[in-house]
């Protein structure tokens, strides 16, 4: 089987400092809340999904001391942190091979757990014209 | 009346240095090729667009000496660089309105012709928690 890529986009990770503060303001912008919040402990980061008709806006904030979440924002500051694609589940392992086989340089050696329940692979940005990809799953 | 948002995102916008290589990148990690090319001169920018099933991707290299994408590549180097929403045209100027008085700061004073003959509104991404937000709309 090969993977029916494209892929839709899920969502656009967005790194902020502050979680309160930035829910807020998204709210004011989208005029509606956020419809799921989390904290992912094992990725040091707590999350906000705020719904658009197409992909989603995940708002990402640091968690805890270690959090990379943190080094990307001494670094870079806030603003865009990457981009994700849902697969379906019998294709998941299918597309991260292909994409592997092409040359992008998966983060971790197997999928983690993602907020939502959900897979998720990154994909290093230096293997994709310096672009962070997910690719995300519901198992 | 009340802008119906939050809006679709329409697309997300990479900048890269060299538009043929990104085109090749992306058609192998798409498996098809973009779906549309255009050259803005006003914005100093060549693109190409790449669909999936909700959001697009478009890919901006910089055109001409003093394009503004090639400024922003020499500060950040390649990557993630703006998000797009879709207004209909009948919302469009309430909607800029709305979100210049939440305190989002129109990068020009008015729309400017972007690709495929859309209107676009930019606002500064230090007035949107560092990220660079455009409204797009068909005239």
């Amino acid at each position: 089987m090969t993977p029916q890529s494209p892929f839709p986009i899920d969502h656009i990770g967005i790194a902020v400092a502050d979680l309160s503060e930035a829910i807020a303001h998204y709210t004011s912008v989208f005029g509606q809340g956020p419809d799921h919040l989390e904290t992912l402990e094992t990725q040091g980061v707590s999350v906000a999904f705020f719904t658009t008709p197409t992909a989603s806006i995940e708002l990402l904030a640091p968690f805890g001391d270690l959090s990379p979440m943190a080094k990307f924002l001494a670094h870079k500051g806030p603003g865009l942190h990457h981009i994700a694609y849902l697969v379906p589940q019998e294709q998941y392992l299918l597309e991260i091979k292909r994409l592997t086989d092409l040359g992008l340089q998966p983060l971790t050696p197997a999928p983690t757990l993602g907020a939502k329940g959900k897979q998720v692979q990154f994909f290093h940005p230096k293997s994709h014209l310096g672009v962070l990809m997910e690719l995300c799953s519901y198992a």
